[in-house]
């Protein structure tokens, strides 16, 4: 988190609406002063309307809507539907398409008073050809994806917070990447009308933010329920779940986790460890499977009328998706099924998983937006996860890991990584950048 | 299914085109003069364009696209996009509506080779304001809801086959009240990429169609596979279902579903009976609150900008989401996942189970559709269901019940409703009418 931010956590902006000592429009500029000073070079934001994000703020202003987003700034994914701007899924072949409506999340953001200030990039159709945007803690770097337009408006100060999706890494990874909190909550909880369908049965609409506190207020405010941190004798035990993917991970990342969880321990938490049962073990190569056949049946429309319009690697993808069978492809929604039915037996004597949450700091160069793969086993078992960024790699750049919940226990995941996240050097503003 | 309809099943038209006996365009011909003749007054269709469907089957004949469904006449209900024809939702909020894409079932039946007649009422985001379609077996009765004009228009011969959706009944009842076959999949078998979102968790897209194989035919063929009937000798066992909803039976609808399944014991197949469990009678009443809940989420663009637009009947049921708290939703949501985990329980030592599908004839007048509890459960749970006409009431029009089957065992449950359906007067055409 830049320590010069001028933009203050949701709860004290919130604070400061209420009594006067702020305005929504004063919030508003700062995001478009930062958003004009430094997108052009960061390109996170796709379409944004100055006149329109006063015009909201204004309105808030001057006494509409007091809900419990009141007056604050956010940016929306590019896979997302907003009535205001076009909505082009990170694809060229929808340049400039506009929708009838908001989706159900950005209704509800502004229902409690958020101020859309626009569309931010995401890569095509959220899968891994990336967008224009760049890492803005480090330009020549990939800001990961597909949330990546989410991920560097919130890291960079452009926005409060932002709305992101994600099928398989997509919040996790950028969230890590670019320094914030990326928050994925349980499969469902954040409805997917009006957001663009990749897998239906792993789509999940999740939060970019720079703190655990302010991406809850957002997922949490837009059905009605403020964020509340638990009491500070709260006492956690985690698992580090150890599997097979841990191999894919650097050993700076590793350390990091590591150090941080030395660290929760040192501060009372009770640190476990065990390792991922082999039944899940098959479900990590089972996932990238669902995700090309289903993506496949998605995005038919696309692939007979404008192939050539789409990317060679998604095409490639499309095409894997094809040589899957009926049959395997049940088999393989059954596994899931089933391992979600038993997945409550992970956390038994635990309150969370701890697991990487990317190989290593993002790396050079925008056309690739690293390896979601860490994501991939939570996102199929529709359990909530949040990613931290932990502290700083050799190249400057952040290095993270991911706290898994249990399924629809949220406010307990998110109550447990708001406590871990006060051991993030990172996170707090001590890391050597 | 009347007698004197000039369309032949999906299979022998198949087989016909195949030989070059029968042209897609022939069966093109068949659709646009029933419509001709009959929509203005069953006012199925809300879109169609003759141009259009005889071009596609045109290019069909002339050798463009061999797939599973070549030359099959489909519509398409109103909450799925189609680039070629306006998506209304049902609502005038929307008429006229443009999407930039056909949703992908859509897209994956033109893939196919199937020709895509227009598009097909439904009542208001599928929800329980129906529409302008009336039942093809007597104008001055209901079609049911919300899939109105793809059962009507399946029903009166001018469509082979259609898609529809299902969020509690809305496949199940119009398929009944209109004499066709309703099969909702396992949750999750059709992608809802491009269908109106109403409730992420439980949205269904299926299919109305004259007979089983047909529906298997449309379904199965979206995914390459040929849907192939079971060997004449195969056993079933089948275990009718005892709830508390049955005494929202009539006398009639229950009589229809007994007399159906003597004929099936006489003719071998083994019948039980079983009470749901007390677990599953509470999901019930969960169900209709969980819809309303996420309704209210899923329509929160119309709701916060043009109330005034939306129906009293549904502003209602909105409101009635609005005073559910998330503590409250995220409990149901968990006792909804428990009992999934749990269903296959629901069919231990019988093959599929027998329920009601509606209360009794479609009622008179339009300006209701029947109740949809029926499906309530079943859609809840995920797990496939086919309704059936079965027999013809004091009214004249046609009573059911439904099939339902274990998750993600569609074939299974079709091919036991295929052999089911031939003890069904009403669909072997001896129903008193």
């Amino acid at each position: 988190m830049h320590a010069d931010s001028p933009l203050p956590s949701i709860a004290r902006a919130l604070e400061q609406i209420e009594t006067g000592e702020l305005r929504a429009r004063d919030l508003a500029e700062r995001c478009l002063e930062r958003i004009a000073v430094r997108d052009t070079e960061v390109q996170a934001f796709i379409a944004h309307d100055a006149g329109r994000v006063r015009a909201q703020a204004d309105a808030i202003d001057a006494g509409e809507r007091r809900g419990l987003l009141r007056g604050i700034p956010y940016a929306v994914k590019d896979v997302i539907e907003t009535a205001a701007y076009p909505t082009g899924y990170g694809s060229a072949l929808y340049t400039g398409n506009r929708t009838a409506r908001d989706a159900a999340c950005v209704a509800l953001s502004q229902e409690q008073g958020a101020v859309l200030l626009g569309k931010v990039a995401t890569s095509e159709f959220a899968t891994q050809t990336p967008g224009p945007t760049r890492n803005p803690l480090n330009l020549a770097h990939t800001p990961g994806g597909s949330s990546s337009g989410s991920a560097a408006a919130v890291a960079d100060g452009m926005a409060m917070v932002a709305w992101g999706t994600q099928t398989t890494g997509s919040i996790t990874r950028p969230a890590v990447y670019c320094g914030v909190v990326g928050y994925k909550p349980s499969f469902g909880l954040v409805s997917t009308a009006g957001v663009g369908v990749l897998s239906p049965s792993q789509d999940t609409v999740g939060a970019l933010a720079r703190s655990v506190a302010d991406a809850a207020a957002l997922v949490l405010g837009i059905h009605g329920r403020r964020y509340e941190s638990a009491p500070n004798d709260a006492r956690y035990t985690v698992g580090v779940c150890l599997s097979s993917q841990w191999r894919h991970a650097g050993g700076q990342a590793i350390d990091a986790l590591r150090s941080w969880t030395a660290k929760l321990a040192a501060a009372g938490m009770r640190v476990k460890e065990f390792a991922l049962p082999p039944a899940y073990e098959a479900l990590i190569a089972d996932q990238s499977r669902l995700v090309a056949y289903d993506a496949r049946q998605a995005l038919a429309y696309e692939r007979l009328t404008a192939n050539a319009g789409i990317s060679p690697r998604l095409r490639e993808r499309l095409a894997a998706g094809g040589v899957i069978g009926l049959d395997e492809y049940l088999a393989m929604q059954q596994r899931a099924s089933a391992l979600r039915c038993l997945v409550d037996g992970l956390f038994d004597g635990v309150d969370a998983l701890v697991y990487p949450a990317a190989e290593d700091e993002a790396e050079e160069g925008i056309l690739q937006s690293g390896s979601p793969r860490f994501g991939a086993l939570w996102t199929l078992l529709h359990v909530p996860t949040v990613a931290l960024p932990l502290d700083v790699g050799r190249r400057g750049l952040p290095l993270g890991a991911q706290l898994v919940g249990r399924p629809n226990r949220d406010l307990a995941l998110l109550q447990l990584a708001e406590h871990a996240s006060a051991f993030s050097p990172w996170l707090m503003g001590s890391a050597a950048a």
